[in-house]
């Protein structure tokens, strides 16, 4: 990590995922922030939008041009709307830059499933093809050569990492699985509507798109591959009255008499030299806000004998290892750094 | 409902249970609230703990006394804690009182599960038996000649009404049902810990008691009489960062090509006449803010072809359907009053 | 309140105001709600904004048709923006209505003052002359034969409810007052914007509107008539993480050594017979929570003897008396009903 | 910054302020901690308490033995309660350590104000007169030499930076100077009693100790010393609902004609070369949320040609700027270290 940094940018900096790289990459150790980009506020200075960010970022937002991002930096994050994303990275890698995509763009191998989910057209099904699915702690090894990083969605973060060691081992049955999602309400995103209106959310609970979340084939994908045949899930989302923050609950049939402490044993071993999944002790679940503002992911279980099923707790502060954090840790890996660089952050408790 | 006003008093004053009966009864119109009780505070007036009573109640709190209460009330509800209720409810029958208990003591049939789930005596056997289980929609035919009403507790009043018509209906697998339900704080009631404390609380979401929280035998209790069949259920219970509310989700497998227009059919036609039970829109799933404050319980359902499994979100407010108001409710079943005596308040909203 | 309950209606039943006044009047003993309209949602049913309302109020909402409404309503609640309010409300007395207006459009005598701080065109002069300022504990006795009520402000019914007694007994120095007051979200309405979102008003207190708000030339206008000298007064607005609730935390300078016991003396004197004002005990300060859903506004003090100034505390629930409940006690009083009608609300606490 | 790093203990590690310690001192690059020190749970692994420092800290929680810690560390932060810090510091400083104080037991020069307001004996003397008191923008030259450092209150820190600019540089009366000071929970601490309660907290605001607070004479002290003559305030403490964050809306009456493009100036001047006090633009007041997690200042203002009055808006993070986050500052410029070093953080948004 010593000579010079490598040069960034970031494109969405006024929505939520924008400054929340801002936030780690500013004090990256081996990174130099070269241009932060809006498609919507160029010219204007960030803290006009974001305030917690005067006398940080003075350099004013600078407009979406491939070529000139591509003349000051090596690596750009894309923090835009699924749909702009898949149009802007083509451009982005032919202007020769390397590219982490935070939206969902990219995720998808399968174009046709992508159209059915997201209800716009597929990019290219090529690149569908290259781009690598940047969960770090499973599919991290591809990710050094790769141009084009696709950073997994908050959901599939939390949950993929809690269900991949229990299902890769055989322990559960595929067929079984139901997922009970949580979310706060920066996971929708910075733009307004009834459904992040404050006094429609505080002290409110409620479901949405039931069934219906495009997070939904990302996580199907991913288990088919590891389980080796086709998975389907049920999958419910909630909106939770907070911020930040991401708890699965994830339920699945046993296949085994295994007990918690065969579970903690396999998954310590699973993620074994990794240093943001946490397995916690026995009879311990965590919760979202033992995450809150770090990469970590928390897991905890429960093994009812009385029903065979387990109940697998997984919690991620959904800005940071459900979207920049895990980025910034594609990045890490993509240099061949050490994956905590810039994001050896405790938790903000309480 | 005309005539002289039927006088009831509360135990359990200064807590959250009893403030919200007081809430409602106050404002009953056949109802008179002879006295205010607690155990710890007799003697002060209640306003000293409840500022938001001033003016309101004025009469200082009274000491547990059952010959004094059976005096001055016919019907007395108890919103003391479990243990409690269970030695001091025999007190009251004897002296003469109906009595319409929130603790848990009473709901389970069989003593042992009792001491099993609650880790403490159960109370005598005959009294189990007696004890009318009160969930109003369902039950509320034996409630009338009852001495003892058993007000369910606050999860099983959601999970049980989100889920009765379909298991009585058949079409849903009874081994197959998980249960996800979160709550808001104000269930824990006042008492101070660590685990109601604001800033451990506030933008957190938790898991707790997961597979051995006091409720699942009372669940598996009325489903197995509606099934016919020993039912065992999966269980979570999550903390939300909420003062009221609970919200089931509901899983189950369809035992047939069912329809969210089918499963609204059934519902509405089993709820029939009853005036607090709403079933939502094809398409609509009910948030906890829109029955907050009333006795209402909003349920909507999601039916997957692809998994075969159905989903039910149930909602009620946990002080109101799920403790104060369907004990009231109760009450009026009880004097063969409309059941919406006292009880018709709209939703706090926003 | 015996024979025919009175007929109303409400304009702006999609906003809060709105659906506040619906919860009061639909629950109201001597009212019949006969008409619920919307500008923007003529047609559809409320619910599909409104989901609360499910089951409660199932008629359509109705154009905005002046001639319309009076053909069916005696009274029309105005729940409309500023500067609708000032168009609308001629048109809704010229067809022979009674009207209650909640928009601030005719609060200000003079309209030269409304176009500075309003910063659009001022209603009718003879309108602004004719209107009944509705402060209730106040100006109630000018309602009753009023075509036109003109209903306060939120802030302003909290701070001079708070600062009358006071100041007409000319026991504070007319020149000293500074009011910071903070409010919960709701007061901003249902409209969505940036200020509105989740995500920045969580966990976040702020200054808004710094000596600018419309408010302050209202509360200048009452207090100058009250101590007959124009009074001028430094204005502060917050917003609170919380969805209602106000609190005036009011400073003046103190004109004799008077204690906490004289100005409770004096307070509970000046609203002597009046239900909805409560003053605490000495050495208690109301907190908002303990009004929350009613229509009270709770005021305590503190005299400083170090400093010589007084610190008055005055609450109100937002929507409540500092809206709808407010616009429901002048009905009240319009009609010469009890002003408790249908206003009989315990707070809900928790 | 080279070479060793400074070994440093924190006493009171269970606590919320000596969580927050940890949180910087943990990254910090010229700092090791070497004991995790807590009198009430020695012995225990620290994550049993805080399972957000799972894998983090994993060191055993030792006991408060002042010659071990001196065995160990060179400087020692004390988290610890007023009163106990009075009896242990004394002890600290004789075992050769340097310690820095974030109880308020050594911030007040005169033991008898200290009783009047503390409730309780009042720390020796001549330690009260050594104590620098580490307003790190105002008094950080007295530091660097300094073996007990007084670490400033949350809520003088705001107020202080606020108003001592504008005090000395006489442009402010200093009789008029009155404090409306608001803040989050976590200031409280991590006891458990019902003023923390989560259902008490939410969705409320309370007023609390009016004209009573301990952080008076605090701030008196200061104020007098920096006007050279005895100032008074009027001081008003509230508690909000969140969980960190303090605003202190200061009112003063102006001696000219300042505006606030004067003030601007005047306040960045005397903040020159500071890192951590941010003064903003003109007509934009700072919120607590941009400040949240960070050790920032923010500064905005007001200033009223109507009344003559200025408004000064001050922000800080309470567990920050007002406790951990100063003290670690403190800390740097004790070392003459940068005195950003290990604080560089930008403020967590949203």
């Amino acid at each position: 990590m010593n000579g010079e940094k490598v040069k960034v940018a970031i494109v969405g900096s006024t929505g939520y995922g924008g400054a929340e790289l801002i936030r780690f990459l500013w004090g990256h150790p081996a990174v130099e922030i070269v241009s932060v980009i809006s498609a919507s506020s160029a010219g204007a200075p960030i803290s006009e939008g974001f305030p917690h960010l005067s006398d940080i970022i003075v350099q004013p937002l600078d407009a979406v041009e491939p070529e000139e991002i591509a003349a000051k930096a090596e690596v750009v994050f894309t923090a835009t709307p699924s749909g702009v994303s898949g149009k802007l990275v083509p451009e982005l890698l032919k202007a020769g830059l390397k590219v982490i995509d935070l939206s969902g763009d990219f995720r998808l191998k399968d174009g046709d499933v992508y159209e059915t989910w997201y209800k716009h057209e597929a990019p290219d099904s090529k690149l569908l093809e290259q781009a690598v699915y940047g969960l770090s702690e499973v599919y991290g090894d591809e990710v050094p050569g790769a141009g084009l990083i696709s950073n997994p969605g908050c959901y599939p973060t939390a949950t993929l990492l809690g269900l991949i060691p229990a299902l890769s081992a055989g322990w559960i049955d595929p067929g079984s699985i139901i997922i009970d999602a949580k979310s706060g309400v920066s996971g929708s995103g910075r733009g307004t509507s009834l459904t992040t209106h404050y006094a429609e959310i505080n002290e409110n609970l409620k479901a949405y798109k039931v069934n219906k979340h495009q997070h939904i084939p990302e996580i199907e994908q991913i288990l088919s591959q590891v389980a080796g045949e086709p998975v389907t899930v049920t999958f419910t989302t909630h909106l939770a009255p907070m911020t930040r923050g991401i708890m699965s609950t994830i339920y699945a049939g046993l296949k085994g008499a295994y007990t918690e402490d065969d579970l903690i044993q396999l998954y310590r071993q699973f993620y074994k030299g990794r240093s943001f999944v946490r397995i916690r002790e026995n009879g311990i679940w965590p919760a979202t806000k033992e995450v809150f503002g770090s990469n970590y992911c928390d897991i905890g279980f429960a093994a009812d004998r009385r029903t065979g099923r387990l109940t697998i707790i997984s919690v991620i502060d959904n800005m940071v290892k459900g979207a920049a954090g895990q980025a910034i840790q594609n990045l890490n890996l993509m240099m061949c750094w050490d994956e905590t660089a810039g994001l050896n952050y405790v938790p903000v408790y309480p």
